[in-house]
């Protein structure tokens, strides 16, 4: 039960842990669904090299089954603590990388997230997905069109976000719908709508995941952004999000890894009395615009 | 969205996946605990190997939180799928492995388990561990001795085994205690004492790893075995099982990779009427000897 760490490996033992991997790998040779077996040879094969790597301890290994038991004990309908840890791991956004492969200029993914609902309200060009949700009004236009510039008419466009306290609609308990809608790009794959200036908010943290992050000295706060989807037949589904330039969170850095440089925008801010794209009489607000290009990529391509 | 499985992997993107694994472990930097920042930025680097060498898609994703969850919510006081879950990847027995290095021809270690007790009752020499425990009795004898044959006195011995039925005392509602015992070796490092015959039994296999084993045709089942533990100050203490010759589960494969061929002993059967080396009276009934010599590493060596 001692802690080799600081032993030296021999041969011997090398080839004794070799063995052992090997063995296990070789247990899942019967498994007759092709992918199945290749996913659990391979998940052997990394997680024993992990634990050879580290040379994991006992007490480690403990620490391990605690920490996954307190996750599980967390976790319920309105709570997910693995997918937090496969966030704050970067496994989501790896995930989504290898599953959304670059393609020339098209607009990059990033992570879905928890808070995406099917029954959105759909609103007009220029509606607003606010809904009494609290925030900055934040005028937000672009195109939707293919990696040759062809306009891609009547795309479909889910846009999501939390409120400047923080939280999104489902994280309240009144069952409101705010601060999300959908709307199709026009004819020339032109849109426009009202949203929130968007702020950084924490990921859940009184888990086993934010006393990780605390231990580590990282922040459980995500940058500001406002969360795409968009879907045309014929084209890959995108999901996204854009982020606000000058954000201090950028720097910081967003605690599931979803920011990339290409889907930062500027968010510019207009003063009281600015007028509005749209003749929108907001009184004596501030508001901001910004504007979203989007580059969807062809099925298959 | 697209399962990118079959598609090439261009430089661009091998670079885009290596640059968000190294963003992520770069996050840890800050964690001013060494051996922590060792085990995160390690288990990144391994868990993002993994991602990108199955090309793991958005859909098994999902399925791997869906496990996890499922783990975490049969797992309570008294079930631990997420050592289950340890044991049938070997990572359980690898982490012994590395944490129990091979030294000469002391005794081999292996898991331990989930069912020792620390109240287990003392025996004299020749006693028996059963206390009512069903199951053929064995007579087990042996002696504990170093690495340079010299005997180890009074070494403390704890025994703790199933039943015929597969079942640990612990596994009862009634609160019995039964198949477990520690004695002490003699002056001579010398130990005898009456166990039960191993029988082979399943790991539970009612949950999502009983699931996983299904999926693959692996079977639950252990390799038939009687568990040790045995202390002496100035020793490394050892855990460890002897297993039985001839078990068809040997085989088959032991559920959780606990088996090592130097484990592997004669358990010799006994006609009815074989005079017992104690010359107790079994009655009308079989039984089986066997021997077991112990060999204990030294501490820090």
């Amino acid at each position: 039960m001692t802690n080799t760490t600081t032993t030296a490996i021999s041969p011997e033992q090398q080839q004794i842990e070799q063995q052992l991997t090997e063995q296990v790998i070789a247990s899942f040779d019967n498994c007759d669904q092709p992918r199945l077996k290749q996913l659990l040879q391979s998940l052997t094969k990394h997680l024993h090299a992990f634990i050879r790597e580290v040379r994991l301890t006992e007490d480690e290994w403990n620490a391990a089954i605690a920490f996954l038991t307190a996750a599980g004990h967390i976790t319920d309908d309105k709570r997910q603590e693995f997918i937090l840890f496969s966030d704050v791991l970067g496994a989501s956004m790896q995930t989504i990388a290898v599953n959304n492969q670059a393609v020339g200029n098209a607009t990059e993914s990033t992570v879905f997230g928890p808070f995406f609902t099917e029954d959105a309200p759909r609103i007009p060009q220029g509606g607003d997905i606010a809904s009494g949700a609290a925030g900055e009004p934040c005028w937000v236009e672009g195109t939707v069109r293919d990696t040759e510039n062809n306009p891609v008419p009547r795309a479909r466009i889910e846009v999501w976000e939390a409120d400047e306290d923080g939280f999104y609609d489902v994280q309240y308990a009144d069952g409101r719908t705010a601060g999300r809608a959908w709307l199709l790009a026009d004819e020339n794959g032109a849109f426009r709508f009202w949203g929130l200036t968007p702020t950084p908010y924490p990921i859940p943290h009184d888990g086993p995941v934010g006393k990780m992050l605390k231990a580590v000295h990282r922040s459980p706060f995500r940058a500001s952004h406002l969360h795409f989807m968009v879907m045309a037949p014929g084209y890959r589904t995108l999901v996204t999000h854009i982020f606000v330039e000058g954000d201090p969170q950028l720097e910081v850095g967003d605690s599931v890894f979803g920011v990339k440089e290409s889907l930062i925008k500027k968010f510019e801010q207009q003063p009281v009395g600015t007028p509005t794209p749209d003749g929108r009489d907001l009184g004596n607000i501030t508001w901001a615009r910004t504007r979203f290009d989007i580059v969807l990529t062809r099925e298959n391509s």
